[in-house]
């Protein structure tokens, strides 16, 4: 008897909860109905089976509440193994792929492969994707990237993006998969940094969200003090974190490209450890999320029920 | 040191809590958006100011996520208190109010007093509601109720619905607040049963969800054993349940209502105990919900992801 | 014979008759079609039945040759009789109604009733009215009105208007009918003057018409000759009348609301006789009327056909 | 004084008069609003200065109360007197002129200068007129019509009706006026009967009604009582009137026009004396009208206000 | 066997030249896609009975690709036969026929005559065209042009053209075909100059193309030789043209109308030999086109496609 | 003074002959405006350089002038050579590729090569060109081909297509050029054949028009006599050509896909012959084409123009 008093105790605290995460969620996900979310898809989330199952279910749960999500993906080492195959030695300067013209279409190549079965997955949980590259619809265009002593052959800096193409197909919901490639000047394909893609179409699209799915947890006041994680902050604190020294490493250049993505238009940059199943889903639909988010302003104003009310 | 690992670990755990809970309700909100709920509601959630604000809240939480919520509220005891205060006593017969000219005069006034109310609330959680009577655009209109061996007065039977009006308003992103007032041949005010007018506007919209907000937890396979809470059936079993006398009490007419709802083409009818927190989310948007739900058919055929696929 | 030929005489002169009113007619219904027309309904033309068919029939009329009607009524004095019957003595303060928590509530109710009543008798001569208070999607929203030495409780001066829900509710073809009732900051209702929630909402429609119907004839060059009623008016007129001390007694206030609201954006307001049967449609489309107008300008800058096209 | 107060009640019946007529009016004004009005205009109407501009000014009232009409009209006697002068001798068959191509020559001409007068006498009231010969846009499409023992040149049948240009035309508020003029098979023009012309294009645009502008009164019981005038009958009716051989003369091909173009799709046909001023706005907006109406069916079920409402 | 080699080389030859005809046309044909085009329609092409064939299919085919054409015709020396006819002498004043009431009532005759010749022409192609004067819907406005010394009665110069029937009809697909007749102040019927009234109308619908065939092959730097025909030039080219003296003759009132074209609105003006077969085709769809064009800018930028990849 | 007289005949000639091709030509301009042309694009255009050009520049041109052109190219023996360097040996079985699942890798990404080589191309010329794959958006679904004796991996045979994404960005002006891949009900990429993937794609577009660009010059009676080419010929015909033995070697196939294209619902069916510069322009815009095209039924009742019109 007593026990049965327990479970049905047990069952309201776990209805409470459940409908604390609700009430919490419902306004985010009413809040970015019909945002573009582009999500950069990189690193260990993209090479593990299940972590990409997570990150392709979650994707699709956003676009299954109205959001309208966008997917730019790396192409990481498996271009390397191409490349050797094809009888080349992959080489790399400051960190950037030379490429030359075999390269390039051998990166074209791999990069498509990765492309098609991000799709295939897609299709799998009943989403509607298309793969896409940046010389489709002349949607990327590019200029050769210039460095100083060394010619990179066909590495592109993206010069503009055209969103005509991807607004029709969100517009006919699909999902855009894209490719980082650009079209130069001459109609030849570009190499290029696929951060620096997703950073450009979310800007051109002036999206609500960017997010960039990595191998690291977010951004700390202490970087070995994992409860120092800062879940927000604006763009002032963002520029005082670089100038300060706080941030450093492979944070840095991701954190100016959260700046300027914040500057060029879009409205909140996330950095997610692509590593946790469901990070998506956190870190957009709970208020502390769970990495960090880069904001041009702060979301609500105030909260839409107050602590009081809350108490009820 | 050991400390922080176990609040992290907490923290994760939390995190996997709410994500699962966020898998589970995207579905349905997906599944609900732009669909019509009609909520009754009456009884004790509507006595107690601190349910009447967890009520209004979900309410404004539906419609957040795009659902089209309808209220069709009751007058309950106030209205007698009116009578006597006007000098007449308050007279019932079988249940049933007897209304005379003055006795409805006063119903009306108190009626609306409780719309007004409920509109002003939801005013303060940033929702537009419109109190309506079933005399405004002849919404609703009724034939006089007949009783062998009494008069009842003004009481009144829903003939039909035009929902024109609800439609225009719900178009337009307000929420239809309802008394259960129908206008007669002879252009008069009657009195109507609020869970019949509940019935019938959810019947003429083709709801997706009537909702009885009650005083019960549900329909029970024994009463006395909260555990055996039946969270759905469907029309058959429903009517067995009426056959094999299983449901009795107040139970009976509700269920009885039930049945008409979803033969006349509602989807599927809740019923909730009101005086739960945030029944409404509960019972909408997890798998199991709170309530008893009586359903036309099956939600989802199978599951949007299989169980092995969460397990990753 | 001779009878005959007078009968046919009598005919055709009967007939011209009716040509010229209806010519003269013709352009006012085209010119006002699609108008909004807020009609200030009061007085005793609300207290004679028969007198109220009229006025509503006139009303079905204006929306029948597709002006838009809009009725704003008040409450009068039933609100003092049912104050009296729930206890209270009624109280007023210079012509205010010193308006507690109670007497609030009673005002809503019995405004209710008066609005529900129109609503019906809408309904039966074919228009389908829709009953509104300001508090109905927070249409009309108030600041607590301030009077030195006397706190007059929920007595407010309306700050805004928000036309959205009348203008869907016209533009599905309802009439909407007002209680002169607003919402406060407190999201509590306040009583407002019935002319001045007239004047509000033309002025939020930028109404083309705003008539207030009340137990005198018009304005008068001199109040004690009825021949010497003043048809038209523009609004420096109107100022001199005030200024030259013309106008007193229960009219000047009212003529103070008709500058204010053609200064507000209605083109003209009419002050009408709800004493007389048909008067809205011979003020409306007859050229002399039968009140006064107080125009921005003048309707047709020229007749549309002279004087000797007439004559042929 | 008593004078005044003579006065005064003579306004007041006569605005009493006025309401009555409006009151009878609306209805039908409403009643019409966007219906296709088809006027067949021709006879001693066509001929005086004076009754051309009545005519024309009821049809700008029509359009200006939201009908839209078309007139068809005739060329009569003026065709002869130009073949006269272009060196022939006008030939008649039956009552059919013999057409050779000189005199269809002629006949376009002359009717292309009775339309443009017609057009421009239109722009002087304000209505924008566009003349159409039914050669435009191969409108109206004729075969020869035989005649037994006599070639009548180029005198067509209408075969039919193609209104693509007149709807064109109405939506963007043009009133057409009608040549009656065909194309045949050939290319070539062909003459047509005024009146099957205009009941050609009123079957073919199911106008709402047909009016024929005649010398005549209507239709008699007893042609020699103008008592005896019939204001409405049904096809029935028609039909029996024929039948009973009570119609005889000019009448009778009239009448059977009317029945065919009633049975072709036309809800009310008239048959008006066009030399009574305003005889459009008496036959269409008084409920006796001033001629002879065949009718498909009453136009309203019931009265919209009862006699007894009337007497308030 | 030779021979058939022979036979197939030229098939092969042949085709080659169809497809630089095609390769050469097409840009043209999109680029004028849904432009309108006046055709100011005289002078010894529209004597000529296959000349006038010639003309309307190539109007039909402009149609078919796309283009709007609109014609403007004159009515040259029928119109002295006709007033002689009845009984007057023409008279001429510098070039300007002296119009009094009667010649202007057989001025619009005629001129109605030609006008539904050619729209029957249309038809016999497929092309539904209707006729209209300046008068219909008021279209084109004039006054009473003035010439010292002499009144030359209903001689009109446009002040404007309302472009909405034109608008209206070829939205709908139709072809106006205009004669140039305008409505005067006074509602009367005005006599205008082709020229000008094409111009009027080119300039009102800022055409894309104001086509003259006239009798003339073009502008020519030496008229004694055929070989210096100007394909092009622009409007500086233009007035020097006219400044240098070179353009004397006709030509020199077609030049200038060509100027005060461009100079209001239309992008290009052709000055075409009628006489020639095919004209408006070659003009508009080959690159050198056969007449003489002036232009407000050069119509492609580059060419479409470089010589070097039309070699291949 | 002779020689100019000859060169302005010339010239004359000339014209005239540039007027007959554009005369022929634009029915067909405007027949096909609008209409889905699927061209398969494989073989030797394919190879050389100038001929990809050619016919990329006459899809570009078929584009401008209103049509919808979709490519469906192949991938032929480009796939074998990247099979090779990754280490595999090519296997056939019955001319089908034995496709392992690391042989459909190297091929999709290959086709990927090929697909995005043609998108560039486009651009190139102006043409905003998207590559897919048929996985995107799922739209090409396919089951594996089974083959007696021998499991040829992932090959598959077309079961539906899908063609709301193609419809999507063919409404925005995109072209469309596709791979052929095709999605297993296992998600997995199936090989399939170009010609029978073009066919699935116009059947399902109910396309105008399906063009197979191959080596071949189209059908003949007499395959060695050039002079015997069939330009055009009915279903009817193309099945007795095939029961009578008259076709045969790689042309049976191709006329059977046509037959199926043309009972699919494809309106004509054209074999051309890929190496001819401009095949896609005279076989589409000229009467006798230069091709073999089965039709559905014939293009044109009848000439637009008769001959002897012609002659004018």
């Amino acid at each position: 008897m007593e026990q049965m008093e327990n479970e049905i105790e047990e069952l309201i605290e776990q209805s409470k909860q459940k409908a604390k995460v609700l009430t919490e969620a419902l306004p985010y996900i009413r809040r970015f109905n019909n945002s573009y979310v582009v999500v950069k898809y990189g690193g260990s989330a993209m090479k593990d089976k299940n972590l990409q199952k997570s990150v392709i279910r979650d994707v699709a749960l956003l676009k299954l509440v109205g959001m309208k999500p966008i997917i730019v993906h790396g192409g990481g080492k498996e271009i390397s193994k191409w490349v050797r195959m094809s009888g080349k030695e992959p080489e790399f300067y400051h960190g950037l792929r030379v490429t030359d013209k075999e390269t390039m279409e051998v990166a074209e190549m791999v990069l498509f492969k990765v492309n098609q079965e991000l799709v295939a997955m897609m299709a799998e949980v009943g989403v509607k994707a298309v793969g896409l590259s940046g010389k489709d619809a002349e949607m990327i265009r590019v200029k050769k990237k210039e460095m100083p002593g060394k010619d990179l052959g066909y590495v592109g800096e993206v010069t503009s993006v055209d969103t005509t193409l991807l607004e029709a197909l969100i517009e006919d919901d699909f999902v855009p998969v894209i490719s980082p490639i650009g079209l130069g000047d001459n109609y030849e394909a570009y190499n290029i940094n696929a951060d620096d893609t997703a950073c450009a179409v979310a800007e051109a699209l002036n999206a609500e969200k960017l997010v960039f799915l990595t191998d690291i947890e977010g951004v700390f006041v202490d970087p070995e003090d994992k409860s120092t994680l800062i879940s927000e902050m604006d763009l002032k604190q963002a520029k005082e974190f670089i100038d300060n020294g706080v941030v450093g490493g492979g944070m840095l250049p991701k954190l100016k490209n959260c700046i300027e993505a914040i500057e060029g238009g879009v409205s909140r940059v996330h950095i997610l450890d692509g590593r946790l199943t469901n990070c998506l889903l956190l870190e957009f639909f709970t208020e502390k999320g769970i990495g960090t988010a880069i904001l041009k302003e702060p979301l609500f104003d105030k909260p839409l029920f107050s602590e009081d009310e809350e108490g009820c």
